[in-house]
């Protein structure tokens, strides 16, 4: 019998215990699943006779190394700033260590004693970072093996709403924190590279530098590009590459329309506005527009904002019910940031049998034998449900999948490390396909850099 | 013989030492000039023979105190997070202390001790802060005398290239710290209030929502908001005012060209780019450029940015020579805004025989038995020459003349303060226009807030 720890039991955790249980008696597997509430635990094991929910709180040194003593494996799912002193335990007791989280560098020091112990410290194996890393780094090592010379490469990932439940015109719900969607680009300069050269678009443009995306049986998507595209160049091998880009997806029309918010102000995070907890909505938009003695909020916005009366951004805007003074913000000492976040929260939240999406695309240019050419590969999974959606599933199962894979010694390599080596991520990818989580590939013309 | 201590020889100490010197004599005044370097205390004072240059580090607490102890009254002219140790030394030997610097949270604690001992500590007497604190509270005590009632205070300032120096399209030159003009309106929303409603601005539609403002003899100018408008709503007693905003002139169309700098993203200072110091002007543009294999960066920032060819924004862009392959940045580890201060400064220094220019405006609303009216009052300010400057004199000759006040004992409210009270505007607004600093007031209509 292998114990495994699971600590947080949140939404991101579900797929991850059910594939486990699943696995329970052919792998002769016990999961203790440890969380601050243990209600939601229990709820997570749903009676499972192979594991076992504990209450937990992280900061609890004695119950934490106890709790990792008694297991064959840690897999933490709690936010990243909290994996470190889990880690430190593992090393203590000589325990394998699986997080979806990015490496820190906390966790990077950890390396050499974790090497030298023969553990395995697996990071960023969820989905972005996850899924990325693993289907990016099987086309690339194929196209090396072959020869190639790698000249482009752009990747793109989104959680949006399943086709099914996609009925409002933003073609979008939150599916994922919220509060990451609205701040989403805030924090500087998004960086890249295009065809030998580095590129900057600074926030306020950022949602009117997209790209298109087509995925057969899906339609069009759109992609605007993350903070820093060149975090994996050296990663991933992709010193010589001409183009890095890295994006997030959602479906056409909405950069535009979410760019009315930004040029307005209204995703700001950084200050305070007066008296918030009284506003309304109507009042909340007028904030951001000038004084005009008889121009009504929305005639302003529309002057304002450049935007036409039949123009489907206009519906956008009204479908959040944005100009309702009779609907009150309520938050007090809110940012603009805040404040639109709850609006939207109103229109974007999830009905009960709504379900979610997770959509990839990897575009990935290559020079070989003197002839230039691309491979596009896009994975779409869709959610069960609420329990199991897409995110769950891809957040969850590559985490599921690896650690078990440590526990029967088909990943060995030990030391702190993130999933882009043959030995990891093809078993990995191979077990994600039998879950739903498949990539389609396919040769295109290589044109560069198209936007 | 009173000894005056000045700390800081710098720009703005020019005319401020010249007033005193010229005084000296009748006023029976010695100054000591402390500067780091003595070479530059000697030349303001020019071996007059009531002057005494002297070496001097802030840091050193032991001479920092004999100088203190050894005058009647001291004026700091260091940026201000270097003045509170002077005034400790003040409280220490009983002296007097004048700056043209916002009031900080650790020279306000001072408030009590020096009211204690007597001692006058006189802040935020230059040109901005300053000489718009005493022409706005002159006319709003006016009005207030009179029984009326505030409805709207705006107040402009701007330092300018004067007319007989403006020879370039962008009517602007560096006539004070040029950092501070490509950082202008950054880190965080303008803030104001607009007939009863709080506004706010972020940054990238800061110079898009400007307001023009037309002064007799000189022609039309344009402000855009400063950061917090509402920073005097307490301070003048505005509490009721319908309406308060703060800004900054420049001359129409720097706005709407200098906003395609801000749109690019070539003001930001929060990131270094890659490779700075190799790239010339033209590479540093396409930075913020998209790729495109054919069209040449001129064109695509053209269709960026939406100018047609024969918009002058297009002749002032070119004007900076911002498309030359064969000037260099030459800076290290520079951010985009370092960057562009660099191509401005190639443009926009001044020449040995420029002039520069201070303007400022203030627009007062009230309701008056019962009629609404409004006071314009406009100020222009001409440099002599490159020591002499409108900035030297609007900033140095309140300072010198108020120091002067303090000795004499016009000036008597001892206590951290800044000058709102009419025991020291007056007499010093009277002894400025002597120097040129003049107000001109005109009743106007009162039509609210126009914008």
């Amino acid at each position: 019998m292998r114990n495994i720890l699971i600590v947080g039991a949140g939404r991101s955790a579900s797929s991850l215990i059910k594939y486990l249980l699943d696995k329970a008696e052919t792998e002769q597997l016990h999961l203790t699943v440890a969380d601050l509430s243990v209600e939601l635990a229990q709820k997570k094991i749903n009676n499972h006779q192979a594991a076992t929910a504990v209450a937990f709180d992280i900061h609890d040194a004695a119950s934490r190394s106890k709790l990792v003593s008694e297991s064959d494996l840690v897999i933490s799912m709690l936010p990243a700033h909290l994996h470190i002193e889990l880690a430190k335990d593992c090393l203590k007791h000589s325990k394998h260590l699986v997080t979806a989280s990015y490496i820190s560098d906390g966790m990077q020091a950890l390396n050499q004693e974790a090497i030298e112990k023969g553990l395995v410290f697996m990071n960023e194996i969820g989905l972005d970072p996850g899924i990325d890393h693993m289907s990016a780094m099987k086309i690339i090592d194929e196209i090396r093996a072959k020869g190639g010379k790698m000249l482009l490469f752009e990747s793109f990932c989104g959680g949006l709403v399943a086709p099914e439940s996609d009925n409002n015109l933003w073609n979008y719900k939150f599916t994922w924190a919220p509060r990451n969607v609205v701040l989403a680009g805030q924090g500087g300069a998004a960086k890249f590279l295009q065809e030998g050269t580095y590129k900057y678009i600074p926030y306020h443009k950022l949602f009117r530098r997209t790209e298109f995306l087509e995925i057969d049986g899906f339609g069009r998507f759109e992609g605007y590009a993350n903070r820093d595209s060149l975090k994996y160049r050296e990663v991933y091998g992709l010193q010589d590459a001409l183009t890095l880009y890295r994006g997030t997806i959602r479906r056409v029309g909405f950069s535009r329309a979410w760019n009315v918010f930004v040029q307005l102000g209204m995703t700001d995070d950084s200050y305070i506005i007066d008296n918030s907890e009284q506003l309304n909505y109507r009042e909340f938009v007028n904030l951001f527009l000038p004084h005009h003695p008889s121009d009504s909020v929305e005639i302003k916005l529309r002057l304002n904002a450049g935007i036409e009366q039949d123009d489907v951004i206009w519906d956008k805007l009204q479908e959040l019910d944005l100009f309702n003074p009779n609907k009150i913000v309520g938050i007090k000492n809110a940012t603009p940031a805040m404040i639109l976040e709850k609006i939207l929260s109103d229109s974007w939240k999830l009905s009960e049998d709504d379900t979610d999406m997770i959509v990839m695309y990897h575009k990935i240019g290559y020079e070989l034998e003197g002839k230039k050419q691309q491979i596009d590969a896009t994975m779409v999974c869709l959610g069960d449900d609420q329990t199991y959606t897409a995110m769950a599933k891809t957040v969850g199962l590559p985490v599921a999948i690896s650690a078990l894979m440590i526990l029967n010694k088909v990943i060995t390599t030990p030391g702190v490390q993130l999933p882009i080596a043959k030995e990891v991520y093809e078993p990995v990818l191979q077990e994600l396909e039998q879950h739903g989580v498949i990539f389609n590939e396919k040769v295109v013309d290589y044109k560069g850099y198209e936007n």
